[in-house]
């Protein structure tokens, strides 16, 4: 059976997050972003950037129903880790402060202040993991 | 401007596909498949084989409600595609003959008529693509 502990081993190696949310008309929406800035391990939170006026911003300012999904596909192995919870839209100075990274003034022109610059906290409780063709619920609470 | 020729073209390419379904607690959830067996593409009809037994099968007899993903990221670009629509979970002999293939006995020991192997009948209706930052939707209707 595979550990909390090696599904986070997992995560931190992928380059690729994948974010759901659900839509004002109840559809899912999906999207890849890059690899969280930051884990809290215990906690299972999973901090972003994003864009404040980006259309994921405002759904989960309206329903924070979220999934956050990582995977690997290698030759002969594909594995993936699906995590439910809720996502948090962070504008106070100190979310934004604590990711931010020097690079990002390419994205975000007024820097760390910049009003289009925002964190994504993401909260999960329930995770289910798959692995070729098997697939089960691993607790992580 | 990106048209749908380019965008089914981009899909084409991709082994992966994202799919999202909301389950009964109102998350969105997210998982990697193959890439599709089929495409129509006039009618943005995509055709997955999978488990008649999986959570997502239930989830999506339950709500249709589904989101199809599909991205490429090269070193030096990204490009994704969200298409929200429904997806439809086909039972019947003729739409499991039509995507089976020989390979297919490895996972469905009884073959075609397998009760666990069944069809999952996407249709799109709505398309937003990403390319680096920018997105924006296309029209596939």
């Amino acid at each position: 059976m595979i550990t909390k502990e090696k599904i986070y081993q997992m995560i931190n190696d992928c380059k690729v997050s994948i974010i759901s949310s659900v839509d004002s008309d109840g559809y899912p929406n999906t999207k890849a972003m890059l690899a969280p800035r930051k884990i809290d391990y215990d906690k299972n939170e999973f901090y972003f950037t994003t864009n404040t006026s980006s259309m994921r911003v405002g759904q989960y300012a309206d329903n924070p129903k979220a999934c956050v999904y990582f995977y690997q596909k290698g030759r002969f192995k594909y594995q993936g880790v699906m995590i439910i919870g809720t996502m948090e839209v962070l504008t106070d100075t100190e979310s934004k402060n604590d990711i931010w990274r020097v690079g990002d003034t390419m994205f975000y022109k007024q820097g760390v202040s910049d009003p289009d610059y925002c964190v994504l906290k993401f909260k999960g409780y329930k995770c289910k993991y798959y692995c070729d063709f098997k697939h089960y619920w691993v607790d992580i609470e």
